[in-house]
């Protein structure tokens, strides 16, 4: 039950992974950040993606903090699970379980070893009878990760061959253009419409997505309000507003979006809200110096500032 | 004469490199560009980077248009020429054919063959006994272009072992911490002080550079006032006001980073202010569609407004 | 017991994982394989590295293949089990798992995001805390996979920091003077000498290697009696006979090489000579041709007239 | 006139640039390299390709050396001369200024910027527009050097579109399939034949890619009479023979393929064989060690040996 499917749209949270000091797992904050995401609006919540720190889990630690969040999000939004694998057998093997636990779909990369456009549509066609007809999954388009560059033309076949692909996250940069083809293939019923979630640079270009016809974002910007907010004003026809909440949170989101050390600088701030016990990355990763933390301090402060003079304040 | 020195700061803008529709370049443009960013407040002029489109010009077409860049300014302010070259003959050809023609020093990034810590200092060592000690040169440090991640000694060690390179354009990201490094090797005394001006993400880290003692920056967002105001703000010690300045262009600055169209972005906002006749960006590269075109109307007319809302309209 | 150390020398076999027709694992030609590889000399064995398809396995069949090579093998070599991981914790997980059920120690290459060489010394730094004092390991230098370019002077650093890593597998190309330059830090007191074994292109450059002082191959060829050949001949002074053997085999082991289809060409043979009932590659994998076995069939004849010519013919 | 065209077939000498011990360039030596070349059958020549160090010339260098290669060759054979560039307007100001020299064609790989099958067709149509109907033109696929894969499928539409390529570089390995399929498409009436020659490796897979409908091979071992010879036992329908040769020469021709010295040990021999002053490969760039000499050394000894012993020695 709660299976994914092309109807869906909002905010999906990135979850991160949450640790203690000592780089355990830590189970007590897991249940203390799906209720600060679904708090703040979430229509659903994705985990073990890159930013969830899936490769550093142990395989009893992945299930284990799965189970965790399902159970206490307890069905009121979709959870889904990212299973993307260098092969099949672990995607396989990762996707049934999760299923079973009670996910509502699994979100697959291309692996890194695919590069033609011929090779793509073989991999998503493996994957389509590697998963099977019941299972809904999410394409995640991320080629700064996967190294995988998917043409606005191999896309659309990939979506026309997968019937059980209900949601692309759209993370392709420059990804407008491509938004426009594949809303523009749904519309001359080439494809049937699915679900796009934006992921591009943290939410970096929301405003912009949505009028290309996003139906919403999938990302993990530490103050899930913003993408709310956003998303909000925008289904209410609201551009104007819609970019006025975003660009109170841009300098701040912006921030977050350095590669390398983005996901410290996250988690610097959901802890700083409550949300998680400890800050830490789980090695090899990133730490933040005495000057980072003051440039976040310095952006945090000048936000509140901000949604209290635009009136944006919700507290 | 109008020799770059390490005592260089403030802005020094990227040049486009302007074409007329058909591809030819535009030398009437050339000198209208000039014009814009020294009205603009630029404290240098830097040619024939990555944005300047340089390898897609004849040699011809580059000493051609090195000339005219260098009779229009008629050494008003030290101009740069990008020299990177995958071989050291031909570097040295064109930086002692711009030396010649009145350049004030060249910009060098590492080749991309380069990988290891030893061989990015012997690369360095070659490019110091190629140029000799009498030319000033400028180290780019830009990985997402040349692929060499240069780590913070590594950088010491070559500044330490260059001292004609008076320079560095900071690119790296995340940089920061770099930043830090670099200016305590020299507040130690084991380096002399260089000259840094950052370009991460056209501009889009400004604020935290310069609180990082970053002398300035060397970009080419279409708004060069931004970087103006920026550093001028922080230079009278208004750390607020920088950001104040920054958050009101960082909306548009955010559209035109978009990698793959960035530069087409760029160019129609500049031929938009008048600054050059046509935004052409010389294939192979990206056109803007209508969509683009209206996000970039959009913002434009927001920042507009919120430059007279803020009281920083300068008009 | 049987544990690894730096006296290891001769040639261990990269062994392939055998599977049925339909993508199963076979244990019963786990077996096979066993004994074959035994019985043409194998001074160790070598499983789950990448010629291993050990990403394509599902950790429930990892700890099934190798519990069934460890029990065929029944400590009459070492056994190398491959435990590279983007992640400490899987790292530590299955190395844990294989030691305790009686491996002989574990290998490691550097995750593909590790690129500076302060990078690569944090990153064998925390290998050396994760898998403790006691467990042997070797490490895996191979550029082409990793994209983590070590050069001389760091890597006998790492070497130097090591104590519990004995071996070298080294598969960087070009290797030679990295070989030479390896041992002559022995030679110098430097660092502990430990054992090499080489793995370059499959052994297509074993006659120079062991020139340069290697202890032997560890690579998959599938004529394991090439590589033991070599080794005895040179061990026994004769490098020009080391050199016919080599000669022999070459325009076969030279056709295994081809990236892409290489594991597939192997397993071919590997089949074709009685050691494992499929030549399956799971996939994603490659289909060797009609014209490709065609290819093999004359080479594989060409192998044994020459050997019968040159009294090389050990039937 | 001598304009290349799709009946070209034999072996393409990849010519190197011979440099002085200083590094300049040497001239006396082009003339006694191209008398080498051609004394041993060289059907053709290519010059300033990858192994021909173009990127390091100078402009005015690579002019000096093409009108005294052409000069020297006086027309006995074509001249094919390398005109890859990231811009087309440079590829075509090199192209149209060699053509009027005298050379045969200009050989083109794709910009590393070309990535999906989209851009490569896209790519290649603009260099169809660039050199115009009358320029015969070589297609380089070599994705280890350019980073661009281009599927089968792809290459035969790009070929399809392409009157003027008259000639495939082919160097995409694994690549016997792929020469297989062009050549199915040609007999199918698909496309015109042209004339492939192949390059993978050095001629590393000489033999198979003859018995695929090859045409010969473009490639710069230091034997040429290797290739010659091949060609001519193939031609002469001996498989046997043409295998005899090449698995003589193979050991040398492995040793120098090494990547990254593989250029300092071609010129080592053929300035042994007297055909160029000096081995000098201009920085930056490899130097050989006593001991890689000494491997050197060993194998040219045992290459007599073994043509002696077979018969094949035409001294």
């Amino acid at each position: 039950m709660n299976k994914l499917d092309a109807g869906a749209k909002g905010v999906y949270l990135i979850a991160v992974t949450p640790f203690a000091e000592d780089g355990s797992l830590d189970l007590h904050s897991t249940d203390r950040m799906v209720d600060f995401y679904l708090d703040h609006g979430a229509n659903g919540i994705t985990i073990l993606g890159i930013m969830g720190e899936a490769e550093k889990l142990t395989a009893a630690e992945a299930r284990l903090f799965t189970k965790r969040v399902l159970t206490r999000v307890n069905g009121r939004v979709p959870v889904v699970v990212g299973a993307s694998s260098p092969g099949f057998a672990p995607m396989r093997e990762l996707t049934m379980s999760v299923m079973e636990m009670g996910a509502s779909g699994v979100m697959v990369a291309p692996a890194l070893s695919v590069r033609t456009d011929e090779q793509i549509l073989a991999y998503f066609d493996m994957v389509n009878e590697i998963l099977g007809p019941d299972i809904p999954w999410v394409l995640q388009d991320h080629p700064v990760s996967t190294g995988v560059k998917i043409s606005n033309d191999v896309l659309i076949e990939v979506l026309k061959r997968s019937p059980s692909c209900v949601m692309l996250k759209h993370e392709d940069c420059p990804g407008l253009g491509k938004l426009s083809a594949i809303r523009a293939a749904s519309a001359r019923g080439d494809i049937a419409r699915v679900s796009i979630l934006t992921g591009n640079g943290g939410g970096l270009f929301l405003p912009e997505e949505l009028i290309r016809a996003a139906d919403g974002a999938m990302t993990g910007f530490a103050y899930p309000e913003m993408m709310v907010g956003v998303c909000a004003a925008h289904a209410a026809g609201d551009i104007e507003h819609a970019y006025d909440i975003f660009d109170a949170y841009l300098p701040l989101a912006r921030y977050e979006q350095q590669p390398g050390i983005g996901l410290a600088v996250r988690k610097h701030i959901i802890a700083e809200r409550g949300a998680i016990a400890s800050p830490t990355v789980r090695r090899p990763g990133p730490k933040l110096s005495a000057a980072d933390i003051a440039d976040i301090d310095r952006l945090t402060k000048r936000l509140a500032k901000r949604l209290i003079s635009f009136g944006l304040d919700q507290g």
